[in-house]
């Protein structure tokens, strides 16, 4: 039984007010809320347990090593992967990511080399592809979103030539909500030899993620939005893709020896962790990851179709409001336009007066804004914690816009 | 006047025990404690006042943004940079050295090029230049330490060939506590047309810092090491040099515009700044960097240039014992090893009996332990909390251990 209530006492939060109306936050694709058990890990850390990870040898050190290597299992658990070495921590999926195109692309793809991406990516798992492009002469392979904003996994696989290298989708889209077939696509590139980047940054939030059973060799995840500290995250590489991998970063703890004329290597995945990493952002994360495994991710899953069906339901009352994309089993990820409003700035405006927090703009993704001919949509994005109710106050809150602008 | 029980009083971590006895906390060149400011504002930021920054127009998203981007302001007095436009936010020194090495020095750095470095260097400053010198044939050439452990500036300017594209050099080195002249050696680089990296590191910690002073072209700060939260810090890069180099990670927030062909980047320093960035930890760090200016950062240094001074006099009745490094005006740092111990792990273990957190080991240090002729060492890093009776404590742990071991 999945206890609301309970859930939302958990979020400190959400018991405040925003311009004197109870905070209703629907920016959760954003960046979602922390837990208590969350924000007292984090706390304690740094008031009774903090030290410098990997390299003290005192009581301190040795405990905050053993927090925080303790999240690499727990991610190891949260994701499926087969073991903790698979899991290398960064500071979120974008850094993940970058890893992946410094990494494991860059040293292996040359001028005319292609890499199939979705026009429903995120600029992170963009940009990256483009400094291939720019530096290397890679090409970049789109495939577009279907009317409904469903992505054919089809297509995606007929996209793959003798010349791809890499195959890199979202899991869900964080524009469109839509869920995408990651399993097939990565059944049918593996076929050809390719590998396959799945994009977690929305997906590993909103229902449960089994690495091994989709099968791809990279997915990253970003800790901000899994309800843990900003700063964290991870990455799954499947072993043979980390074995190919040069390092990214250089630094402390990733090395096995360094001397005037030479450097060696850590092993995989300490290869890829350079520095001090965020230690109790991650020590955190960990906290969160237990929290939504205590949930558990199916109840998680569960509780955000219903809101999503509900709303779907409520917004077909509205004829003058569009939302972008409807395919089946879209998560609750809402892009907003209303029919002769100039700017989705305005109608976040108008909400955000009723202490309502939606996110107004091209949602770091352009190349979608341009395939569906918009500029900026008001996105309410819905998390564990969010109600029908807020669904109602959602409502009402695009009602009063539309008055306003319509 | 220098209060120091009310400063001790202002880090929660300070009253705990270890192994039954007060804490010693003297691993502060690893990392350093928080004050309760540091904490309760990261408390805060995640109990009442979460949102992601730049992207939101709602009043949570409004609020973490000014409160984010105030830190910039924060940093740039701090390190006496001339404009905020020329703070980078990182995740720590190690990244900020990466975005230099990929995001400066590799698109303009080729074989036969030379990059003029310290053997005191930290890994952080040395291994990002080895990935130059393997991927692109660049020369690494090492300017020694003296028996004293100081670093003659003048031998780091005569190391200059016309073939020098860079010159990298700690502030303050992390083994030895030697304070560099990096005013002299930028004057002495620049003058020939070479730029300087100064690792700040460890100086910013330990003193007044003006980089429009010292005229140096980078200077990377971590966070953590400032008493600020983990997985925080910045790289103050002089407008002229920001200028010159192309983006780093790619992803959200540092794009102007994206397309499925082409990508434009933003303004610096936003187009180094990839993705949902370290929000809080950022702006614990701002609060950190606040206390540090209201005690005062001469404060800070005459402080611990006592303790220094009362250290050397203490160490110097025992004659069983080696510090390594003992250049006048040396910061409060002491790598140490006795005489007969065979490990310096084992002098570590002993301390830690007796609630003393001390570093063993090698210190991401490895060039300048080879040039020291040393495998590891015992390292007591003194911060602003430390006291001399602390310092009498690590001599009796020291003769304890020099009795066990020696």
């Amino acid at each position: 039984m999945y206890d609301i209530d309970k859930v939302r006492g958990d979020f400190p939060i959400l018991a405040r007010e925003v311009n004197g109306k109870p905070l209703v936050y629907l920016d959760n694709g954003a960046s979602a809320q922390k837990p208590r058990a969350v924000i007292e890990a984090v706390t304690k850390a740094y008031s009774e347990e903090y030290a410098n990870v990997h390299r003290g040898l005192h009581y301190l050190s040795n405990l905050a090593t053993d927090k925080y290597e303790a999240v690499r299992g727990i991610m190891a658990r949260f994701l499926g992967a087969g073991s903790e070495e698979e899991i290398v921590f960064t500071s979120g999926t974008t850094e993940a990511i970058n890893l992946v195109a410094y990494g494991w692309a860059m040293p292996r793809m040359g001028e005319g080399d292609e890499i199939v991406l979705s026009v429903a990516e995120h600029h992170a798992n963009i940009v990256p592809w483009h400094f291939l492009r720019e530096r290397q002469g890679v090409k970049l392979v789109w495939v577009e979103t279907e009317p409904d904003g469903s992505l054919d996994a089809e297509k995606v696989i007929a996209a793959i030539t003798p010349r791809t290298k890499l195959v890199a989708v979202t899991h869900v889209s964080n524009v469109l909500g839509t869920v995408v077939d990651v399993k097939r696509i990565t059944e049918g590139a593996q076929a050809q030899g390719v590998p396959v980047l799945v994009d977690g940054s929305q997906g590993a939030v909103h229902m449960p993620v089994d690495v091994q059973e989709i099968g791809c060799d990279f997915y990253p995840v970003t800790g901000h939005k899994l309800y843990g500290p900003s700063g964290s995250g991870a990455i799954y590489i499947k072993r043979e893709r980390m074995a190919e991998m040069r390092p990214f970063m250089g630094g402390g703890d990733m090395i096995r020896e360094v001397s005037r004329e030479a450097v060696s290597y850590n092993d995989p995945p300490m290869m890829f962790e350079a520095g001090t990493p965020g230690i109790v952002q991650t020590i955190g994360l960990g906290v969160a990851l237990e929290y939504l495994m205590e949930l558990g991710m199916d109840n998680v899953a569960a509780h955000e179709a219903r809101l999503a069906s509900y709303a779907r339901e409520r917004f077909k009352e509205m004829n003058w409001l569009n939302v972008q994309g409807d395919a089946p089993g879209k998560a609750a990820i809402f892009s907003m336009t209303i029919e002769g409003a100039g700017h989705a700035h305005d109608i976040s405006t108008i909400l955000d007066q009723k202490g309502i927090a939606v996110r107004a703009g091209h949602h770091c993704a352009h190349p979608l804004m341009t395939h569906l001919g918009l500029t900026a949509t008001a996105r309410a994005s819905f998390g564990l914690y969010n109600t029908t109710e807020e669904v109602d106050k959602l409502v009402e809150g695009l009602e009063l816009a539309h008055r306003l602008l319509g």
